[in-house]
């Protein structure tokens, strides 16, 4: 995002939860000019935000708060709904929305506690990082991200507006799905893949260490989500435990496919091959509906692929042939064999400065062996 | 590698093969002057062989051929047995090697086709690249890699050393596993990650394309390899279907766990999460096995976060910063956050520079973030 995004809501908004996301919708809606009230029970949290000027402190009394137009929910999943719930109570006009990576049931348990379903809209900002809390926030965490808008069935059009508003404030895409909707989509592209990477990761536990120790970049790309926090992701997938359980189920039954054949083959048997080989070309297939390599559906990257020696100062002069040419690179890939990085760098770049990179690497005797 | 390695092997060397790795392999022994013979079916991938230095063609009649001490059988894994033996026979002399990805069953096959075991050392060198063919070849292909080694049961003495000096020669590390444990480290490492990441891909195929939009990299890992070649994977796993069938079984075990966890969870039972956290948790420990980041397991490196302006030149910044430091980067990972590039850059780089890339990079200006 080269320039501010529109500001699209009037405040003042309040942020209940000041972590990694919460802080970030503040910072991104301060930006914006929009006046932000914090709050959080962990007042080392509220604290940070308040210094990094995401906004100021809630009234101690809700009572001599001024009324917020919106509350954002942005607190642990597990206290999502009490919360979503009490403060449809104590601002009885205000938009209430949330941030919460399940939307379904987290809604409908807000409902049941007397949250204001005409009031209630279900979001969740498609942007994190790996670090958490206040510390990691970011004002432009969210430029150009999807931010996922969840209307209830009851829910008013203004406050539907109203969050979809929120989104483009903060400078991100929203785009409508049911909670429903939603929550089979994240199962498939997010809740689905971190137990899978987990269950191939504990394969590992009882493995000889000569084993992994030739492990490639292949199984560390299969696993590095499996190093994430397993108490939060207990939390995701019990909420979503339904449409989890689907995209799982699929998955079994494609491994028991292939684990049938394999075993006919080991066992001497060797008409399995086109099991085995359906499943590969789905994958290939599969794979290939990814949107870019980045997700940015409207512009995929091109890259260039260049053989530099393997000495200090060779990619300096790499990113200053691109620097100098005034290419802006998207992406920088070292390619890893077996985990040791080789000397072809991959540089992502849009598709309209392929040719003048290229061109720039070429006439300072760059060897650049092609693009894809 | 910055000098270069032993020459432990006389020649001349017969490379039978001029594919990525056997033109590598030639290349490397080139450059340590050792006299190389080339052969391929394919007349084309040999006469570039040749062009690029990699030696020289072997006579037509096999009885002009000077005596080469060591035959590297560098063919695709469906004609490997079948060119070993043959090669056992046109040089009774030899040492006979190979470069397949399986080993007991191509080994099996050979000596049943007539390899004389007592010459015949199965061979994995650990490099590979995502071009194929001779024109993707390189002479250090195999520097500091590992190099798998493989006697059978009648494999004598010297025929073995004969191979360890050969990986040497060519850079590598060489490792003794036999046949068998081989096959169940790369099912574990390699073959069974494939499957899995093709079955998790398998899925996308009958999705929403709007839930696959909002797929993050977390998706894009995880199907990454699903993109290979098919065929080739085919032939592996048809190769290997014993060991990589008891590795799927291990992981379908476990998926069957959290899926029956899950469908309880679903169906309003609230007591399986210690199932789910197990899992999650098994998955950490798993892969917090894997040696390093990189795969170089003396030397781990160590990441230093720099957060940077996302405009032209900044990275050009950075790395004649890191450059000027005389310090070389080992990995350059720029942060994802759901696709989009954000501005903070992982640099990795070797533990005893990390002081001096750090105030090197300080007093420039750079927000230095933090190592890990």
């Amino acid at each position: 995002m080269t320039s501010l995004p529109p500001v699209a809501v009037v405040g003042p908004i309040l942020v209940i939860g000041t972590g990694l996301i919460g802080t970030s919708i503040a910072l991104a809606l301060t930006r914006a000019g929009v006046d932000v009230l914090l709050d959080d029970v962990d007042s080392d949290q509220l604290t940070l935000a308040v210094n990094m000027g995401a906004g100021q402190v809630v009234g101690v009394k809700r009572s001599q708060t001024p009324n917020p137009t919106i509350v954002v929910v942005a607190v642990p999943p597990r206290f999502a709904a009490e919360v979503i719930a009490q403060a449809s109570k104590d601002f009885p006009t205000a938009t209430i929305t949330d941030v919460t990576s399940v939307k379904s049931g987290i809604l409908k348990q807000a409902i049941a506690f007397g949250a204001d379903e005409s009031r209630l809209v279900g979001g969740h900002p498609m942007a994190g990082r790996e670090v958490s809390g206040a510390v990691g926030a970011r004002k432009d965490l969210f430029d150009d991200r999807l931010w996922i808008v969840s209307p209830c069935h009851e829910t008013g059009a203004l406050h539907h507006q109203n969050v979809n508003n929120l989104a483009i404030t903060c400078g991100a895409v929203p785009i409508d799905m049911s909670p429903q909707e939603h929550d089979e989509a994240v199962a498939l592209v997010s809740h689905a893949p971190q137990v899978i990477s987990s269950a191939l990761a504990a394969q590992l536990l009882p493995a000889h260490a000569k084993h992994i120790a030739v492990a490639g970049q292949g199984l560390r790309d299969m696993t590095r989500i499996a190093a994430s926090d397993s108490s939060l992701w207990v939390d995701i997938l019990t909420e979503n435990a339904g449409p989890v359980s689907e995209v799982i189920s699929g998955v079994v039954r494609e491994l028991q496919e292939v684990l049938h054949a394999l075993q006919e083959l080991a066992g001497g048997d060797q008409d399995h091959e086109e099991i085995i080989d359906a499943t590969l070309k789905a994958g290939v297939k599969g794979r290939a509906r990814i949107p870019g390599r980045h997700g940015n559906i409207e512009a995929p990257f091109i890259e260039v692929a260049v053989l530099i020696e393997d000495k200090p100062g060779e990619l300096a002069r790499l990113f200053v042939a691109a620097g100098d040419a005034g290419v802006n690179l998207e992406d920088v890939r070292i390619e890893h064999v077996l985990g040791k990085p080789s000397g072809l760098v991959e540089l992502s770049v849009k598709p309209d400065v392929t040719d003048a990179l290229i061109q720039a690497l070429s006439v300072r005797g760059f060897d650049v062996r092609g693009t894809g």
